[in-house]
């Protein structure tokens, strides 16, 4: 049985079809794949577009979804094998899994990382747990990557350009109050090298280099299939010529839950903002930003309200996207295994 | 494109057109006004009634309604414009609004005052801001006014009165342990005013008078309509052949956000409470409060607990006008602009 | 008109029907008997099954669930008569019944009690208040007592060994780090005494004793329809010859409320976790608990990862029955009286 964990763990061509399935979507093809399904959304953050494409693609589908808020309205769980349970986790995840199993047809998941020990948590291990113990399809929908985001955010830009192979695509490090996830960083890298582009990844300081698991695998897949990846730390270098900016802010690793000491570096990117001055730069690049988006700190208003902004159809195509993905997932030779 | 914002916008035909298509409904009327269709209920605040009946309403209607819960399971919003957004504010109402467009065909959305300046907040910012944004039609579900409500409690009027023109309709200031939103209380001024009443607000003090956009909005209606509006404190007289007590508790604007002084005002109208000894000086009055109430602080048992009480009836006609709003919204010729 | 409260208030035949009709519906028995209907799920207190259980039979069977968080999504509320609601309380249960009863054709309702006071909470006030007030049946999504886990429960035994009547059914106190509700050890002392087994409850200590209520009716069962009912203290002796294993941790009610006094008295239960050993003493037992369950506290994983264990199996069942119990409750002559 197949879950949708990883962009990594499908094929170019796998991720073709879904993104073809997608575009047939917002063409007016109907599906009623779900028909008679239940899908358990669950989240252990905050969500606004996850949480009502999901639902809706979901209805669209025929099928039916229930929203779990799993910090407050359910139960603390514990995924560690063998733990003894006496502090604060009052369920564990092979229960949990199993019996959501027993009730709805696909499980999907948010769940950040907390920000305490970068080599437990770049495991992905509460998602990891959950399709291990699951009986039916797990779906990603945020934990260390943001699969979902990554074909919201390639079928934008294929409306827009077409194929992206041998195209410059410039992830840019952007200023935040404060040090975030790498997921939608790591998304972007593994989206953008899948498809072939010449990855430049722009960051204040190398300390800001995303986790090897995710720069080799980029690597790989140029290796294989085109395109490159580099790192980078000068911006009118990294932004000449691009034909795509997509704007993420990140925690540097080595400073992973001790972020007081990483001030200093963060400082280094101050002007990392997305200006009109940078964009006057690339090739009249499309630019992006994974929302929620804090305007006038990683992108000047006067870039987000330019035709050059892709962000609202990059979420737009999230309602289609999750429909394609719920819909090869639910319909799985011999569904649970 | 039109929105429901405020029964002001609304001319007293079209509002009477609602409630008696939210009549129908109540007879057995079927519509499917919202096959296929979705609507997004944000909530800024709790919420029971709204919750409950906008969401069965939508789904008599044949549509999908989904509730963000926007404090907590969603993201911080900001709506000023030109924003630098490096504060608590995650997310502007400028994407919000048009991603959710994206997905929905309506966005229903409630946000309280937060009692920090009346100067901005009196112009109901963050719902104007997603009426602007937004590509569907916007619904209220209270802000500083409750449109929603003053339609079911016009329609739980008539359906015990007939016409409430030229009636006497007493909006009577109650007590409560804190300074409440004059939502409400707006509210009940501008639909009994609109319907021609002659509308009696009992305050303890002037200082309760309410803002000035409602009162002279209420004279403007009654001017054009019949009835007429008064600001009264002698309680005896109030009451004095009332045929309608409406009975809600508010803050006194000129201390906004600064409640403390307020005190000594408050304290006049210790005694406000509605009592059967009240209720002997009015025209056999019907008494109605908009739900949740507080029993014996507010309204005595003896009067919620009589006939003469319409707070159910008023509260259970939620439903019926929200569907007539919801179908007249989602009906406009060319849906979004 | 009928409401679900508590099994107590069922017979024996009655809830075989239940539990037969549950049999159907897992064969493939379908029933649209919510078409058109509503559901509102009211949780004081956290939940993962219950909701997700409830909302999908009540799609299953035709109907529309809402979910309401009464805590923080919802108003406090009072349920005293004659109240002077001057505190935190903003909504009285007469009116949220009444007003919900008018929206929905079912509710069902989740309030632990709040550890204050058992002489008042053992009358479990707010849902006794909610079913005195609305005018559609009332469900309890556990309380003082968990009446859907029970009939899953049983269903889950009659599944693995036929009747239970005259089989030895071992309800054993386990260790938690907190004092726990009743409400399960109750249900488990309700159902398996009313279907007639031989019921022993293990405490460390007499203080363990379950409320006179459940004790009391528990003998009442079982001299009308076989069975008996035992205190025990010997964990040797308990266990021997069980047929049944039942964990549940929960609090000595002398205490409750003051339960720094019981921690001497908790202390004599340290080794209660149900293990391979004590299970070895049994005969041949299946095991189960309510979930969620704190692995290697309450039971050994060597126990619960056993073919013993049956805890997802009834997990699983509370879909089944609680579709039954809707079904039976909506499908009442005359609905809301």
């Amino acid at each position: 049985m197949r879950h949708f964990l990883s962009t990594a763990d499908w094929t170019r061509n796998e991720l073709q079809g879904l993104l073809d399935r997608a575009s047939a979507f917002k063409s007016g093809t109907v599906s009623r794949s779900l028909e008679g399904k239940s899908v358990a959304l669950v989240f252990f953050n905050p969500s606004l577009r996850t949480r009502t494409s999901f639902d809706i693609g979901t209805q669209r589908l025929g099928g039916h979804a229930i929203v779990l808020d799993a910090k407050g309205a359910t139960w603390p769980m514990e995924f560690g094998e063998g733990a003894v349970m006496d502090g604060d986790k009052e369920e564990h995840v092979r229960e949990a899994a199993r019996v959501l199993s027993s009730y709805v047809d696909l499980i999907a998941i948010r769940c950040f990382p907390e920000f305490k020990d970068w080599q437990s948590e770049r495991e992905d291990p509460l998602i990891e747990a959950f399709a291990k113990h699951a009986t039916v399809p797990v779906i990603n929908m945020e934990t260390i990557v943001h699969p979902c985001q990554e074909l919201a955010h390639m079928l934008a830009l294929q409306e827009r350009m077409g194929p992206i192979a041998d195209k410059t695509y410039l992830l840019t490090w952007v200023p935040h109050p404060k040090p975030l996830n790498t997921a939608v960083a790591n998304s972007s890298l593994l989206i953008a090298s899948k498809f072939g582009a010449n990855v430049r990844i722009l960051v204040p300081d190398e300390a800001y280099r995303l986790d090897e698991r995710y720069m080799s695998a980029a690597e790989r897949f140029t290796a294989e299939g085109g395109g490159s990846v580099s790192l980078m730390t000068d911006v009118e270098a990294a932004y000449d010529g691009a034909d795509v900016v997509y704007a993420k802010s990140w925690g540097a690793l080595p400073f992973y839950g001790n972020w007081g000491d990483e001030a200093p570096l963060r400082a280094k990117g101050a002007d990392f903002m997305i200006t009109p001055e940078k964009m006057a730069l690339t090739n009249n690049a499309t630019v992006s930003h994974c929302l929620p988006m804090r305007r006038n700190v990683k992108i000047a208003d006067a870039v987000v309200d330019s035709p050059a902004f892709m962000g609202i159809e990059e979420a737009a195509n999230r309602l289609p996207v999750q429909m394609a993905v719920m819909e090869a997932l639910a319909g799985q030779a011999g569904g649970a295994e």
